[in-house]
């Protein structure tokens, strides 16, 4: 068999995980192909591709970002896509294709396997949004990377009597908030699911300082939003240049508590470290068996579904059921990490 | 409601978590008072104690250890326990215990369950075998000690063309040593579900060498065996001192591996480095949530039982299901990680 | 003997193991009594302070931040404590104060020192620009915190083709950005130091792509300014509301720099993760022997100097060489560095 | 320009640092070329090279191990290299050699240098104990995985009342012990340069348990040696099969400790893992900065000497120089570190 693989969408830590397990288990195990299109779809449609074979996947593993280059799709090119995709096939001698990526990529996915190409999707987002499967490969580094700055603004904050204010990825759901808020041991957490009342932080802060707390942590995500008319005096209008006074819910949050407060409030705004390099350990597992069971679909002649995570085991999840409905933080978890505004 | 919290078994990363988190839902989310019996059913026998508030866990999510302390049980005081329960429970006023701890912790709450004690168990082990759970905190922390270590180990083995065993923990189950060994791209890994012949080990090595790949990483859980007759020159055989020759399967796997190969091979034991330290978020977030839901458990009166993760959510577990069979790697998780032996 | 000991200025990893070598060494090693005035000489001035004992240190060896607090100073207050040292000296019974801090401290320890204070400094700067001593603690985990972010945004960039702005701290010696740069091979390294020419970099960065290397990474001291009129687009005015339009070099370089390229920049700004936190081995083995020289020095009466590090050996400094020059980084190590514009 | 440049000895993290800084500074910096030899002095007597330019070393920075391969020097072959150095030269077109090695590579280095091979050295040790220069890259890197070890087992020791003894590397000379423990806050450090007297660690543990601390870190360097008669217990015979009873100090210590004390005594022996792996920033930056200097010192033509770190300030010191005498822990660093048996 010849199997075609490519990496679309943002980038995240244990794509190189993927690829290599897939061309291990298909080169290794079955003795296909495969060859990496670059660039995600940019690379099927424009004829950039190279055979990977275990060479070219020698060392990768621990590696973050792709060795095949990712770029956002264009909506037009991929119907182009879709409407050449028998021809498309044909052209690379592909028996199947394996995209790994986000809603963006499974829906294409999607669109291209209704058109008749046998596609195995694997799914991937930091954000951990996606509904068909328990968990996605690069949720916890960012995680990770996340409570670690965490951990170490606790101990500055501590010695200034600051609040901190720091912003993490999440602009529709708040998993990486909620679970390195947790594991932090945040005092406040926003997320994209709830609006919260600016009055909640500032009177939680006010008693842990006069419970002798002198400091305080608030992990919100940058989707967050606050209920309306909540903040007052930063109201991050559109100043004059078209550009927002605040830039991002983390500054802004910073500046309200500051003022209402009269305590020093630092916002940090985590970015895209939290995208970036060597995935953990349980990021490579998860995404060397994601590899590992696209293969095997693939060989089994499953396709139009992709692999997913259900408790302990790699299932398949109709490519349909990633797309249809976001999964946010339901009211129960953020009920139980106690400091969800 | 007044709550009697022990730790018992060997020390693992996350027990600080879960004793922080079931004191802040205790106290804070019910106005509950806590208390902390001393080196596990030690403390809960002879009268050691403290009472916990919020200032006694503050800052203590990112720690490692227990800060109750920890001591393997003896057989007959804890049927000592078992048999003065009710006593045990009107000496300290509590209404409700919640142990945390390994297979020998969760029969002992069991004893005391069965006796009458009002019991919500708290699963903790380092090696993931517990089979009413998905995963237990500790896990991952020690996976990803034994990862970074795997990673460090495979550049300087490939600086001088060595091979590098690695003795990592799992003396029945082999969990850690099957996800590090793919998290850090073991080339072999063995087991103690499964009999591993030195054969294979050395044929894979010669083929990596063969190919140009002048090194090799091997992952061995310390509870691995080689098949019968399969290590014939490093035979293990007591000595005059009464000490085996070869003191763990690393170091006798590492010996045999360059007598057969005429190559350079070198033992890493990982030992308590592995249970010791800052848990990972992962760990923090599923002790956090342990600890809620165990206390929420005691209020809805919940009792024999334990926390367990099901997918993501967490459930109570009959605590028979904690100790009925222990949970082993299937052959078909094996299969996926290509490299067991 | 009686010594007092404080922490002022921002906080930076090391200042506990600091204070933990010096209880121990002058408790231990010479029965001394050791108390901690808290904030900084605030507690100084109004009397807050506690005995610091054995017990007070344990476990603190590793941990970021201050136990003792600290406070910005106000020079008027200063004043006031210089003009009644003497007083101070003797309402606390104290033979010796050691304080620990940056410039700003040092200046007023200086001044306590002159009035008459028997005074050994401590020299603590995150920025390594003290320049009587060949680094400070807390420079080694900074630059260690910059350069695993470089790391991770290097695979973040490449995936995407993208350029990352890096913006360390750093505001008037540009070490943080000249270790971290070269460290983690960013591709470009702006300091406070020398003026860049944006052309350069844009320069540099065409020039990678035309190589095909299709990303970039650029370290920039929060202090680095710009050639005048090298900016042409981010201009960074100040709008209605008072505030500049970009806040920092880090995001108006990423915005001038993607007009000129035409390709994606993203800014990532460090901020307070570089001073909080765990400190390296190297910062904890430097803060312990500054903690361990100072109480030897008090014990020899050598009174107005501080501790520095010479080669390898720990000197003492006039307290007036701390505060005449700062260090910055001089034209042949950015030489050295290759990527310094 | 054509140089030559070889990595020998055991590896240390920070050699792909310095191939990576020689090619840089030489290719992009003078217009040279740079040939690569594989497996040190092996590949120079064999004719195993390759050419090394920008891209053969992208991506190697933050790499451990070496990119050429290392071996162990064997005297006769070296002598060869000796006797044929200028027919060597020739073979390979080369104006200068940069082997980086440790004391062995250095005494090689130094033998062709006598021959008339133009000959620039670049230190290397992960011990530190090379005495012409202040530090040496890789020992940072030990150091840090040593204290990062020996946090973790605190934790663990804490919760079960444990003697833990950690054996690290340094086998004449015990910087890595010496610096790790005082990181780490070992309790007891044993070193090469002082043979310990068991009774001394016994009675310091006891004094730990007496004042309620109930655990103790011992770290002992490989080659630390007990004082004569100072282990009655564990002996370490060789037994019938010519092996040690205990291999190791570590083994042997944590055995009469156990048995002294009746308390449990575990024994880790982090091995390997010390010398693996990405190194630290600092060892990158030393590192860097020894390639660039390195590159310098040939163009001026000022051979026979190493790179050497003094102070701030990187210099040229004689190869000789490095070889003359171990740098060894001196009394008075011993002395600072309080803990040092």
């Amino acid at each position: 068999m010849r199997i075609g693989i490519l990496t679309a969408g943002g980038d995240c830590p244990g794509l190189n995980a993927v690829i290599r397990s897939v061309v291990h288990r298909a080169v290794v195990g079955h003795g296909d192909e495969v060859i990496g299109f670059e660039d995600g779809f940019k690379g099927l449609l424009d004829g950039h591709f190279r055979p990977l074979d275990l060479n070219a996947v020698s060392g990768i593993l621990a590696r973050g970002g792709t060795i095949l280059g990712s770029a956002r799709l264009e909506r037009d090119r991929l119907r182009e896509a879709a409407e050449h995709c028998a021809e498309l096939s044909t052209r690379y001698g592909i028996d199947a294709l394996i995209p790994i990526g986000g809603e963006g990529t499974l829906t294409a996915a999607r669109m291209l396997s209704d058109a008749g190409m046998p596609v195995v999707g694997v799914p991937k987002t930091i954000d951990n949004d996606i509904s068909a499967t328990d968990r996605t490969f690069g949720f916890d580094t960012a995680v990770g990377v996340a409570t670690e700055a965490i951990d170490r603004l606790k101990t500055t904050a501590e010695s200034h009597q600051r609040v901190m204010v720091v912003e993490v990825m999440g602009r529709h759901a708040g998993w990486i908030a909620l679970e390195s808020g947790m594991a932090g041991g945040a005092h406040g957490i926003c997320l994209p699911e709830r609006h919260f009342q600016v009055d909640d932080l500032v009177k939680m802060v006010e008693e842990r300082f006069a419970r002798g707390k002198k400091f305080a942590v608030i992990c919100v995500a940058e989707g967050a939003h606050p209920a309306e008319g909540s903040m007052p005096y930063a109201k991050g209008e559109i100043d004059q240049f078209g550009h927002e006074r605040f830039q991002g819910i983390g500054n802004r949050l910073a500046a309200e508590l500051e003022l209402r407060l009269g305590k020093e409030a630092r916002p940090v705004i985590l970015g895209h470290v939290q995208r970036g390099g060597t995935p953990t350990a349980y990021d490579r597992v998860l995404a060397t068996r994601f590899g590992w069971n696209a293969v095997e679909a693939v060989h089994r002649g499953d396709f139009g579904r992709m692999t997913a995570l259900r408790g302990t085991e790699i299932v398949m999840a109709p490519l349909a059921d990633a797309v249809t409905r976001l999964k946010t933080v339901p009211s129960d978890r953020m009920y139980e990490a106690e400091s969800v505004f």
